[in-house]
């Protein structure tokens, strides 16, 4: 793991700077039918849309051109279940170095395509977290490659905090923000991008059922991170963090949702907003739907975090 | 049907007044993927985000909003495999008066249900034109409500090239532009537009191979209209109608596109683009990618026209 001080609110404005030749400004989408459902006028950004199609591309693109030369020079190597590892593949091609991406048994198809087609290394390894980490040291051994991991990293958590800051930037102010939460990448970006420019607005993230270990985690004042995931939200199985759990806690809370809301909420999010969103993303409004009465009347930032999904595995097919 | 003499360019201005309380300013959306494939660079007009998830909204509202008092009092009513009635239910509601959908079997049931959802009486009738007339007629008599057509109507064909006009605007000058084209109301209006701010862009139809009316009618200088559609483009099965015909010849050209060349564009435009579209969206996608001399090196402006999509029913479910 690369060096992890907490990271500060000038991280975040330095990322939003060193990104900014890169990274996609994403829409912002909205639709009466869903401020219907919800009983509250939320504004969607759209990082289905980023480059990748992830919001992974922020932090990875950040961590890239933090390097200095020498660094650069070996490359980055990273573990991930899809979407930081292809995010990664791009942002060490706008650079020029070489990257290497550890793939546990079980991603998706359509994450790994994306990988290959920008130009990674791939590394195949079992499932489970401590399977990537020996695989990933030992990628890290062979070429000198800086490790780039997927959310407990100061870069990437300041890279991911842009998706925030741009929504507050161009529809704030908002009352509330609701972020999914897997390793904590994105959640904790976003806590640092209210420090930086709406203390007021609460942080809430949505937690699958099946991996909730950030709300027990935030319960219980410590990280409690022995589980094992049971989630259709192959982006969030990650545990939580311990840069992400410290700049969450107490700050932020958490709201936990079935797979099957979110299932639900995914292909609302395809019917009205016409926007392809894998389920990691989808979590989001599940959360907003399942506990209206913490959300009613408020102004509503979502951040939709993903678009890499199996056209040819859709949750709902066959249901 | 209303008065339809030919729509004139000051009719295509007046439209984009009278519908701009209304109707979504749609995003145009691109991708370096999708340039790399068509060795073009392309702008995809999002009137699948437009209110009521198609462009068809624009003609309906205008077609609305042109009715003096006294005829609106009556109310509207169209016969339409699903867009249109969708589309027209929504602008009669944006002015509070009736409206009566004559829906033939076999519209998908996505947009059956946003027909009812927007407040529209629904009339049922057999499959094809004849039955669609005539059930039309009948309702027409007991109302007095005036026939909004899906596309051969004066205001319908000059509110479908705001679309055109719009992405003209903003991201125009263009060498080509590609609509789909079905009965002809936003390939009619298109054709306006171009005549209105962009006279040097070529008109490129994309027609389903099963439908291929509009190319046979091209080419023999008339319109050619019998024929049984077999396509799954479920929005371009109506037939070439007068006025279109009339503003289209001869400065529009076709190409055909088999629904193999369609399903295969659709997929790409979910996975790239993250965009749910219908079937007769894709095919304007499709006539780029099939035919690629024509376009290579060239600025073309798409119109994804719509995104009402079954989607419990995918073209690639099971294949």
């Amino acid at each position: 793991m690369s060096d992890s001080p907490l990271p500060c609110v000038d991280d975040l404005l330095a990322a939003a700077a060193r990104i900014a030749p890169y990274a996609s400004v994403t829409p912002v989408l909205g639709s009466h039918v869903l401020d219907g459902l919800a009983g509250a006028c939320l504004a969607f950004k759209a990082e289905h849309l980023q480059r990748g199609g992830a919001f992974k591309f922020r932090g990875a693109c950040n961590a890239v051109w933090a390097l200095d030369a020498a660094q650069a020079a070996r490359g980055v190597v990273t573990h991930s279940s899809g979407n930081h590892g292809a995010a990664l593949a791009l942002a060490a091609r706008t650079r020029d170095i070489a990257c290497h991406v550890v793939v546990p048994e079980g991603a998706v198809a359509a994450k790994l395509a994306n990988i290959v087609r920008h130009g990674a290394t791939m590394w195949r390894c079992a499932a489970g977290i401590a399977a990537r980490e020996a695989m990933c040291a030992q990628v890290q051994a062979e070429t000198g490659a800086t490790l780039v991991h997927p959310y407990a990293d100061r870069q990437v958590i300041a890279g991911q905090g842009t998706a925030a800051l741009e929504l507050l930037h161009s529809h704030g102010p908002f009352d509330v923000m609701v972020v999914p939460v897997g390793g904590g990448g994105l959640a904790a970006g976003t806590q640092l991008a209210l420090q930086a420019v709406a203390a007021q607005t609460r942080l809430v993230l949505a937690e699958p059922e099946g991996a909730a270990d950030t709300a027990r985690s935030l319960a219980a004042g410590q990280r409690r991170i022995d589980f094992s995931p049971d989630t259709i939200c192959d982006g969030l199985r990650g545990t939580l963090g311990e840069p992400n759990f410290a700049l969450l806690h107490p700050a932020a809370s958490v709201i936990t949702v079935t797979d099957a809301d979110t299932v639900a909420a995914m292909r609302l999010i395809w019917q009205v907003l016409k926007q392809v969103v894998e389920p990691s993303s989808a979590i989001a409004l599940a959360a907003v739907l399942s506990a209206p009465a913490r959300f009613a009347g408020q102004r509503v930032g979502v951040v939709l975090s993903g678009g890499n999904v199996d056209l040819d595995a859709l949750p709902w097919a066959g249901a």
